[in-house]
């Protein structure tokens, strides 16, 4: 199967969207990989399998790799004698956050006609949204964990039962995110949430809550990753985070009743639904007094949580067989036409 | 000003966004109009003034016309020494329905650092979708029409109250949408509006219902169109609705109480709030037992609804200067370049 891993982006996840890529050369050894980073000015180049390490990005070397062109129909390498395109096969979005993860790079590639694994442009945005996000699942009578919103132009007297944690409403990552234990410290903490967006989420603060991650996508059925117990610290901060995209050895399932299980397994099907066809996507759950609560969905998880399936490989390659199509419209100009005709061609 | 007014697009209104921008060109006749046909091949072309003419598109003139590609920092001609950057000015997004308004081109604009006059992909992707503009309307405190959504592979079997309404949950315009007077021709409605989209919404079919458009767009403050009552017949079909795209004649400010004005310019400006910047749009609200509920968001009405403004051409320029500006994100490798001091550089 040919691949090309596109990463990078105009993203506070820049440099893990490196890291992820890196780390699925490695999984998907098999696959006739092509590497397409964009980069912060967002523009893309062709890296060659032999430079995909860090530093290649970071010290700026990329930058004598070939540019490329997204076009109709593909990318295409600007040469002497016009645009060249490049067979490249399906793309697979790997950019975190901003640019990947918020539904412009669905649209680029939906636009210009390319076979791609990601999110479509609208479960981008429901899943980028923390608000939207519960939106989406409490109609479809998904749990939630409780929530008051605060735009940055409301009044910061707010009731609140403290520990709190404060959470841009978008971006990925733990950037903007903070734990907040008492009022004195609210402020400082929204000021800090407030320079990432406009919106924020506050919710409490379950100290030691239990948070299972369940991962999956839609072939011919459902395919069901392992459930993991994630690392039980307050919240990863970047660097360990940064860590965490470079997974790639296998953990352990979750030691849970079958109740739980199922009940875990029901939640992520009716999140997935048909919205998120065309993607592999990891919701992180919390279990409150046994109710299974939605925390967040990952629509493009670090290394797409390939450490989660027994067969990652054999499963990007039956989805890539189960892309959502769209619709093609015919326009004939039917109505133009009668009009022409009924005005004597003169509009 | 120079403006650029993107027409066309890969949707079922492809032929009414040729008459809009035909319109807009008349309405905009002050301004330094460049024009951007995208046709049903999703194919970019730069239109001659000269060439706006509805038969131009009809008989594939166009295709005789300058191709355009969008890279990153603007539309560009192919020439014989590589893409020659055009400077067009601000782009309008004209595209109706698919590609215009469900947030793909807004996401290609943002991409490739344009400034453009449409809704960003988040309001978009919110205003496209029925389901989720109602979502998003109640989580602001605005009443909606209360309704039933359908999947396709959902039961039929669904106790309704008639006459009811149908509609895809996507698609603007009145396409696949059907008055259901009996359950009898519930099945061939749905048939209908499943052919369209895999979820409907059903709502109840309220005749003679009091109906109100409201238009408006944030600059400074808030600019508020008059209040239109639109057209009373059942709903309008595809031929009156393309009669529609083509209006500039002023109409009338509804003669309502100043109670009723208040409510529905309150209920506009929540939901057009922060989400909507960037975009001149029209919500249609219907008023029953006093109350006023939204029907639907307009994300990029007919011919930008100008008719219902006093100073359109003015109102544009002064858009033009209150465009969000994204968040510029500082890319300096701080982690990539900490681990590899870490690690000796060989990552």
């Amino acid at each position: 199967m040919n691949i090309a891993i596109l990463f990078g982006g105009s993203s506070y996840e820049h440099e893990i969207s490196i890291v992820s890529a890196i780390t699925l050369k490695k999984v998907l050894k098999n696959a006739n990989l092509s590497f397409i980073f964009v980069d912060s000015n967002r523009e893309f180049y062709l890296i060659e399998s032999d430079n995909m390490k860090s530093n290649y990005f970071a010290n700026g070397g990329y930058k004598k790799a070939k540019k490329l062109i997204l076009k109709q129909g593909g990318f295409a390498i600007e040469g002497m004698f016009g645009l060249k395109e490049q067979k490249l096969g399906v793309v697979l979005n790997l950019i975190h956050g901003r640019d990947g993860e918020d539904g412009k790079m669905a649209s680029l590639l939906e636009f210009n006609s390319l076979d791609y694994i990601s999110p479509r442009v609208d479960a981008s945005v429901l899943s980028y949204n923390k608000l939207y996000t519960k939106l989406y699942a409490q109609s479809l009578g998904v749990k939630v964990v409780p929530y008051t919103l605060l735009n940055s132009d409301d009044s910061r007297d707010v009731e609140l039962e403290y520990p709190v944690i404060i959470k841009p409403v978008r971006l990925g990552s733990s950037i903007g995110v903070s734990i907040v234990k008492e009022q004195g410290e609210l402020d400082y903490a929204l000021d800090v949430a407030f320079e990432f967006d406009n919106q924020v989420i506050i919710e409490p603060f379950i100290d030691g809550v239990l948070e299972y991650n369940q991962a999956g996508c839609k072939t011919d059925d459902f395919e069901l990753s392992i459930i993991e117990e994630p690392n039980k610290e307050e919240f990863l901060d970047f660097d360990k985070k940064y860590l965490d995209f470079s997974r790639d050895a296998k953990v352990m399932d979750a030691d849970i009743s079958d109740e739980l299980r199922a009940k875990i397994q029901d939640s992520f099907k009716k999140i997935y639904g048909t919205l998120f066809e065309g993607s592999i996507i990891r919701c992180d759950f919390f279990v409150v007094d046994g109710e299974v609560l939605l925390n967040e969905i990952n629509p493009i998880p670090g290394s797409m949580a390939n450490y989660l399936f027994e067969d990652f490989s054999g499963m990007v390659n039956r989805l890539i067989k189960h892309l959502p199509k769209e619709n093609s419209i015919k326009i004939d100009y039917s109505y133009i036409n009668s009009i022409q005709s009924a005005k004597g061609g003169k509009v």
